[in-house]
């Protein structure tokens, strides 16, 4: 593309930078900014920054937080003894949104992915065979997605937790809520009828 | 949405307020910016703030530009007397892109559309119908896309130059280079064939 102004093409290179974005939305949003008035630049700029300079993450189970151990760590409310494992904190973000889990959680921040080049240390498994080591925990829910990089990641912590006393298990797949059968795919259809469960438990859920 | 952390609630609200970006996706490019370096966090935020504070409009075409008046109105071996009328810089852009022209342009910065309260003394047409009073301009090509709103746009400012001694036109519209006609729509395809050119013409281009 050929930029009549190098401010203009030094912002849309650096806003083209980000996932799924490409050159040509960049420009369609940097032309919206440049019609509305300087402070929305300036607020969006200023809470980039910001954020990228001191939020934290909690010490205890890496979800982001303002503060040293998050607020669902700190909620004493809360069951200590079962840890979901999930890869980053929009999949917190979600389970907290059913209001179905009062456990705590710990945020593995990937998957492994030997073609990405992540292995098991990059990820932050090692805090949370600690953690089963220095406390009672008594089950570990594993609700990684379900592809290979999930069921490796799953099957290396497993491996590193199986000498604990202690209870592992995965979140349930199967059709989704309000979803027709015929259109499901094979393999979510044939573990939901594998995973059967009572009809009365059923009855129990929301 | 539940945010674990005030200073991401707020990064999420800001970016949210940019066009076709939903807070799911404005969520997802700020987790990307808090796993990458700092600096592409700080780059980001300064070419956006320097963009926003520092660019100008060219004071004789509207287009954007670093200078008072842009490379293309500056530009002497540009045929000064043939004006490109678009909505907006992308245009310029994408005419530019073609190699194709060789005038000078004027960017409206809109279109006329009773429904968004955009009226004619919104868009910058009173320095276009200036730029034929004031210099020998010869022929003005009328480049909007072809909506209600551009036809009135185009309209409005047809009337406005009729007593001056001036040729008008606007770009054809047909059948795209390459695309099967049976694809076509058929306002498009009949316009193709009302508009017909002569055969010679067509081997001169490209």
């Amino acid at each position: 593309m050929d930029f009549s102004s190098k401010l203009l093409e030094r912002a849309v290179n650096e806003m083209a930078q980000l996932p799924g974005i490409g050159k040509r939305t960049a420009l369609r949003l940097l032309l919206h900014l440049l019609k509305q008035p300087l402070e929305q630049t300036d607020f969006l700029a200023k809470s980039l920054l910001q954020m990228r300079e001191e939020i934290k993450f909690c010490k205890s189970c890496h979800n982001i937080s303002d503060v040293e151990v998050c607020e669902i760590c700190s909620n004493q409310n809360r069951n200590h003894n079962i840890i979901c494992v999930v890869e980053d904190i929009r999949d917190v973000m979600a389970i907290e949104n059913t209001g179905q889990f009062r456990g705590i959680y710990h945020v593995l921040g990937g998957k492994i992915s030997p073609i990405d080049g992540v292995g098991p240390s990059q990820l932050n498994i090692a805090t949370l065979v600690d953690k089963v080591k220095m406390s009672e925990v008594e089950e570990i829910i594993f609700a990684l997605s379900s592809t290979m990089e999930g069921d490796t990641t799953n099957f290396y912590i497993y491996k590193q937790l199986k000498d604990f006393d202690i209870k592992t298990s995965t979140i349930a797949r199967g059709i989704s809520v309000g979803d027709e059968l015929e259109y499901a795919d094979e393999v979510t259809l044939g573990r939901s009828i594998v995973n059967r469960i009572p009809f009365e438990n059923s009855l129990k859920s929301n």
